[in-house]
């Protein structure tokens, strides 16, 4: 058993579900390397120390930097605003650090490039937490994909339709609610929520050609929480957009935080020639999936309960019937993770991969305020 | 083309839905006979000129009597209360007239018997409507139990819910409300709703052998509609029951008009070594099946569209993804009534069928009574 | 009560299900005008003749212009191909009849406004079989958003999705397929199935201002049904646009023939501030519904049976719970037809709202040929 | 922060289960004490030490007397076939530990009266794994209940429904599948399934005064796992019943191991005057909920995705939209006994609650064996 000693930097919502993670990954996966909670490094000392109490965290930090000088912190995972993720990434690549850093990679694909090629140079471990591939429903479409279930791919449609920003006294900026503040954001719905389902469908489905997007920032002002002042908001509120995938397929994008009744409706949508798949998140742990070449009077859209042994990761888990949840995808990409490292096969998507869904978003957002078609 | 002159005795609910089926079936179906609306038989001469003007019956009677004693009529439609089933259709069946007679057939089974040996002693075509068997999606349920997909049967479990009785403020007896008067209806949901679960699950899965039952009557007063006194209420709320089929499966049964959300939600389930069917009247273009001999990794519960051509009935109707819907039954009843007649071969249910479902009832409510299993 | 008299042009699908609505309609809903099938006109004599004695057309013509010619037709019902409507429709306006055209109204917009003037000029009534908005489930969804209990409306999306044209050896052309042939149809998906969306969305939502949209055609080539000549396809086997509509609000439209597992998937969702609403033609009887006004811990998707006496014509059929078909959009567009005859106000969608939604859909074409935003 | 040493007897699915909920309750609920894994003690110390190793309990014992007779236990939790609970649960009580007891209690009521007692006069905090009712869609549920949102109740209807014992070749007894021989488990799908849905029917709906139940076992002989020899079966492979609640309510409870499609169905419906609930395990996350005052034009039954802060236990967990899983029921009841013993309020169900939970099953049992309604 080898230790992989961890230095988490941020302890939001993604530090707790990036830490919960490594706690349970070596618990249900079996693995050589083992995470070890060694330092949770992030500005407010005493909050920092509470987080690290309550999960375990060996010690604190309050400067990244003097993270990145530790000897015993083999890799750094960023859990901070968008806008920091470049600065730090590249610091820790030249200290030699394994990275594990939330999405979306950067703030646009100029940051993406000098981060891939800062790892790249340093030669260090590097992965993105577009944790949706490893949901299992998500795992298994992959797999059937790749068996050719579906032939000829002829559309692809996804949506990640919210509503919590739908009352105009919700602020932005702050440490709750930086995701509405371009300056820490950098993108809206864009990068929080089409990222993901960017990552997803060109693992899906290949890469992407060409969009064709329109944006729209229905609140157009909201005061600032730090400051109290009211600001125009910058951020895309919602977001469409269709595309070309490379395959020939025809692709369908929405995002929106003002779909009312939608919580974190993340779906994905594959028509092929012979079978269709189809997945939500807000029932994460089925996947539907239709076979045409079912008999013909008993063909009908199943519904499978993906619990079972036999069905992605879930032969790590309880028994056929017990469905799993939503931070159960960041364990098992943390296992995967551990995996990478005894095979020394790359685990993905790492900062390359990313950098590709990086670029289709910054196509997305420039069609958009150019209402043109845009390559990626 | 033959003519089939219908003499329609009622114009409640039931002759409006079998009135529409005589009209409609010719126009889906092609059949030698065709169903003419000869006469439309009921007490009050102006309400059934009125109902006879809007469908297009030709002449009106008021007394069944002296429908019974026309020439021009071939086959007679008995859609009265049920305490009145009895002494109609063996009139009809002594005057040599064809029956058609709503569901159930009688107020027991004493009835039943004396009904179903003067059908048999005139030897005049007869049948019942328990219109369900004749929903596509139910009718396919039919043919892949018979193509034996579902292998040995370990389960049949149905129900009938309704939720319009719970107002205490409903009557009992008069014209829109008999059902719940005991001297009209005989029972309450038993003969009315669960009866048709019984005549489906004997069809789908064979006989019943013993029952244990309980009956609940929830709402003890109602008045009386045409007298307007508040009067003991004598039927069945509710009623369960356990049983035994004679294929060795296990049947469990409900129906009540107290489950609050349940418009008409009729259901049925069956079990088999194989491959389960579910069923509901809710959705009833909907047949859920799921085939435990597909594939492990994509097993899963399918929703079946049942409006395809290849499925029952539906080259008669519209084009895939078109759904039918409740009356469609009755017209298909209807059609295939005709087609016993061209072919010789009985209809079913007829007399002796719905017999059989009638001996399950009073099975029921004597269990119910006595606290005892009993056999049927 | 007065007699419409109705000469049907076609005989195909819509023949029928028109035709089924002019015989249904008169016995569940109670009008002052009763349609009666005069004449039935096809170039075929000996079809048109059985489709007449099926369902009663008291007459047979091969020529429309002598139908036009004949005093006892009140009314024509246009039931040809695409290219036809205009010709027949402006012959039809002169004669002084009364029109029901099929949709899309004509094979592009100068079409349509040659049609509208000759109506408006003749001053007959006229309508556009625009059914789905009579889908009682639809026509609830109206009455919530005219109540206004959605709010300021952000999104609205619709599909249409199909998978019948997978299969390459589908021919183009003919009786049965002339729906792929570009000379009889105009396009494909667009004015077959997006007119659909489109009428649905601008009834709802208002109107749409500018569209973004792409087309693809999957199968490139197929035989011709008539000379068995493989022939380049040219209409749009998919197209998907996005839009803005007038009231600010975002649309996205999608519609294809090569979406597995969809048989006739039509769909609409519209979000707004306080409430959603979500509808699809696979389950056309159920409207969903999400109320953020409900309390909180007991907020979610309502699915509603709409087959209650208080909703949108469910007071003409049968009881709640069950549920009607396809066919009863036609019936009810019927109705509503024969009460504007009597009251004098024009029903919907008339001519002037079909030439809208044929401005949308001329609009995405060229949206899509060019590869630019276009205004409506 | 105080420690609560847990001494953890049995290392299966269970124990797994239960170790896990000792290891998060303390890192997403904020408690006085904290589980401390003390000891692990299973008969194979080879297997025991491993299972303590991935889990982090600091010793292994193989002998469970020796584990009650250390001092540094506080707590013992029984993960054994049900024929060992009594035992060890009076000598554990005798030595003075908690006792958290896997369900069911015990193998018939005599021995659950023993057990009762024993805790009693120890005066030791004891609670039975029902799990179930820490779901927070049936937390939900009981909240929605007692605020009196359903009015008087007139149904209660509860599945489990598997399928895993269908193939005639799985064995009985053994570690792997002892649930099948009657020697360690006392009874089949009545006490490993039905006793759930009796423990969440009474905490929801009150006492069960009296049932008339029937049992079948399909296959009636299996090889023994351990010695190879064909056995008879003698355990119930289904269960289903009949009963009477205390507040006039009926019930209907079925359980099997035969229903073909179901993983692990474990279901509740329950309709009242003014509302109706029903929930299902296999989308744990969810309650579907209808009220009837709701207006009658958009009244349906509701799908709650029961994932907001406000609703039970779900403000530990994630975002709305975002489930949890299986597991997490086990989290949280050990999360309220850490608070139990803070509060010196009882958790619950308790030993007491339980063990009315064994008098309906063994009211159920005798039921089936004499074919006669029995009071409880």
């Amino acid at each position: 058993m080898k230790n992989l000693n961890i230095g988490m930097i941020g302890y939001g919502f993604m530090g707790k579900a990036h830490t919960n993670a490594y706690c349970q990954a070596p618990r249900f996966f079996q693995n050589e390397y083992r995470p070890v909670l060694k330092a949770l490094c992030a500005r407010n000392q005493e909050k920092a120390q509470g987080f690290a109490d309550n999960w375990g965290y060996e010690s604190v930090e309050t400067d990244w930097r003097e993270l990145l000088k530790r000897d015993d912190i083999d890799a750094v995972d960023i859990c901070v605003p968008n806008n920091l993720h470049k600065e730090i990434a590249i610091e820790a690549a030249k200290a030699g650090k394994m990275i594990l850093c939330e999405k979306p990679l950067a703030m646009n694909v100029a940051e993406g490039e000098e981060m891939c090629a800062a790892v790249e140079k340093a030669g260090v471990a590097n992965m993105v937490w577009y944790n949706y591939r490893r949901v299992p429903a998500v795992t298994l479409a992959k797999q059937l994909i790749d068996e050719g279930r579906l032939g000829r791919i002829f559309h692809y449609r996804a949506f990640f339709l919210q509503d919590w920003t739908i009352n105009a006294d919700v602020p932005q900026g702050g440490a709750a609610t930086w995701r509405l503040d371009a300056e820490a954001a950098g993108s809206g719905v864009t990068g929080d929520l089409l990222a993901h389902c960017i990552d997803t469908a060109m693992w899906l489905n290949g890469g992407i050609k060409d969009v064709s997007a329109v944006t729209e920032t229905f609140v157009k002002q909201r005061k600032h929480a730090e400051t109290g002042e009211a600001a125009p908001v910058k951020i895309d509120d919602a977001c469409s957009f269709l595309c070309h995938f490379e395959n020939g397929s025809l692709g369908l994008f929405e995002s929106t935080r003002y779909a009312r009744g939608h919580k974190a409706l993340n779906t994905l949508e594959i028509n092929g020639e012979h079978a269709s798949i189809a997945w939500d998140l807000h029932d994460l742990h089925r996947l539907e999936y239709f076979d045409h070449r079912d008999d013909s009077i008993v063909r009908g859209w199943r519904s499978i309960h993906v619990s079972d042994g036999d069905q992605p990761y879930m032969d790590h888990w309880w028994v056929p019937g017990l469905q799993i949840g939503y931070e159960h995808s960041f364990t098992h990409q943390v296992a995967d993770f551990l995996k990478s490292l005894e095979t020394g096969e790359a685990a993905h998507p790492n900062f390359r991969d990313a950098l590709q869904t990086q670029k289709v978003c910054d196509a997305v957002l420039s069609s958009a305020g150019e209402r043109a078609w845009k390559s990626v």
